[in-house]
């Protein structure tokens, strides 16, 4: 039985980009289960596709994770198939940072290969649309048992593009940080990570010090709305 | 075999939400039918959703009915699992209102449990996502055979909470109805049931004065767009 | 085991309209699989409805193709099954050129039927919302098996609606062409077929001239963004 594949992309839902590259996995692995993330990454944001790769990913099966927000396709950056050390998975998409906390989360890249001439992909290739023609057959080709080395050609792990995770302090009750996206509900997600908040002596009900390219705002580090006033902005840890 | 799932929510598509609901059911029960009925539902409304639900449910297949709209997540309201009186239906959402009138359309509800504390939750649970972290999980167990009382503490059925229609009265070639929602094409969903209609004596071809609050306005009684001039707005029963 | 059914319409995702359909399929054929191809065609756009399904259709397993542009629904436009000359592929929609680019791109129609009286259909039929009672469960009894006489009236395939495609040119380096839709990335697709393009000289790195409705622009015919300067426009031909 096949792998589930998880597909991630910045493609929207008003084209028929995401919709392709669905039909394109059907027709090579018709029984395989395709889960939606989210198509609505905003256009081209790796950053921002990234963070919600490597925070989403824990709650999905293991299996093959295809993420595309590639603003450099059709120039010569390589495109992916990565297999991780931590669970049974592969990633796939283009080679700019986008698969790179996801990876990390999921202890390193242990295998790695270039798949932008796999015997897998879709001929005659666009110049422009991979997710159709490249990383859509590649992830169902490995989700129906194909190995690794089957799907490109070998790469050096420890060579793969990388983040930065935007630069974030938290020190003497000021966070500095970047909102990095605002979801629907209106929360703001800073680009701050649990491991910035350990040992620096904040404790819940601490008032703190917001400050982000926007401006400063004053928030209470809290577990839920409920325990702040009404209006009152707070800061939590969010998965 | 799993129970199909249908999933109706506000969290619409720009985020990852339902799509981290999804991959949540996929881990518990990979073989489930999940059905998207929309996650379009304007945010949080309860109201809204609770129509488009109770709607919706006669079209899908007998199983297990997940919807959040909710705007009390982190509060003390009580997050369920309700078996309904006719057809093997399970529904599970938070208790708002939200599944009420779907449960109404269903005969009522014959058994009913908490799961707030469910033992299929995720941990660490969040304060703001029990979509993710209480009512897919709940859902995705049911789905794959759970009896009900495994999934949470027993509750009075009869004491959950409803949701009153919004008034409406047709008397007198007077329609008064609020407008529910508008949808893509333009439509405007009175709230209005077909037992308002019943007995009033109104009879196809009518014209009738809707009144609404944005204004009043002629309309005729009609079964579709052809029977009425272009440019006149026609009222029909929906399903 | 069952056909995959794609699914194309402009009911977008804020209402429950492409959710309900995928509910009805799922009723009478449980173990379908479903290819959303997008829901996101401009509301009542038949010829962009068209065009995304013709060039989608070649990427998707041959089965059944539901199609739902329909601003006649409740006019008496007939309602269509069609299978087609090459592949297994039955397409299914209304009689109004939306289907049209799609059947001549596989040979043309070799059986049409319609199913506006479809024993398949559900009861009460809307005078409003065909997709859910017409086309959805036709194409969902095709996918589990059901013959096209089955399904409705036979029609002559030589009769159905066609659609006309835009005026194009290209001649002596000017192209003159319609801009059919403009994607979420910015690329104007313009209604010029390869075609039109193939015996006229033009050669990669030309420089043409593309006048459309809204003005004309320079460009350069090319295959690839990395190809021409930054900032300059190019034409290339997609799939």
């Amino acid at each position: 039985v096949a792998l589930p594949i998880t597909f991630l992309s910045d493609y929207g839902y008003d084209d028929e980009f995401a919709g392709v590259c669905r039909a394109v996995i059907a027709r090579i692995t018709p029984d395989v289960t395709v889960i939606d993330l989210t198509h609505g990454i905003a256009r081209h944001d790796v950053a921002g596709g990234a963070l919600v790769l490597a925070a989403t990913l824990p709650y999905t099966p293991a299996g093959v994770h295809l993420g595309v927000v590639d603003p450099g396709v059709g120039s010569p950056r390589r495109a992916l198939a990565v297999r991780v050390a931590r669970e049974e998975r592969i990633l796939v998409g283009p080679d700019n940072g986008l698969l790179w906390p996801a990876i990390e989360r999921f202890g390193g890249p242990v295998e790695a290969v270039d798949v932008s001439l796999s015997s897998f992909r879709l001929e005659p290739i666009s110049a422009t649309f991979h997710g159709r023609d490249i990383f859509a057959p590649v992830a169902a080709n490995l989700a129906r048992g194909a190995v690794l080395r089957e799907a490109g050609e070998s790469v050096d792990p420890s060579r793969l593009e990388r983040l930065e995770r935007p630069p974030a302090r938290l020190e003497a009750g000021v966070v500095s940080a970047r909102v990095v996206r605002i979801d629907r509900f209106g929360n703001a997600i800073l680009g701050l990570a649990e491991t910035d908040v350990h040992g620096t002596g904040l404790m819940l009900g601490h008032e703190i010090t917001i400050e982000a390219a926007s401006g400063s705002r004053e928030a209470i580090y809290a577990r839920a709305f409920a325990e702040v006033p009404e209006g009152k902005p707070l800061v939590y840890l969010d998965s």
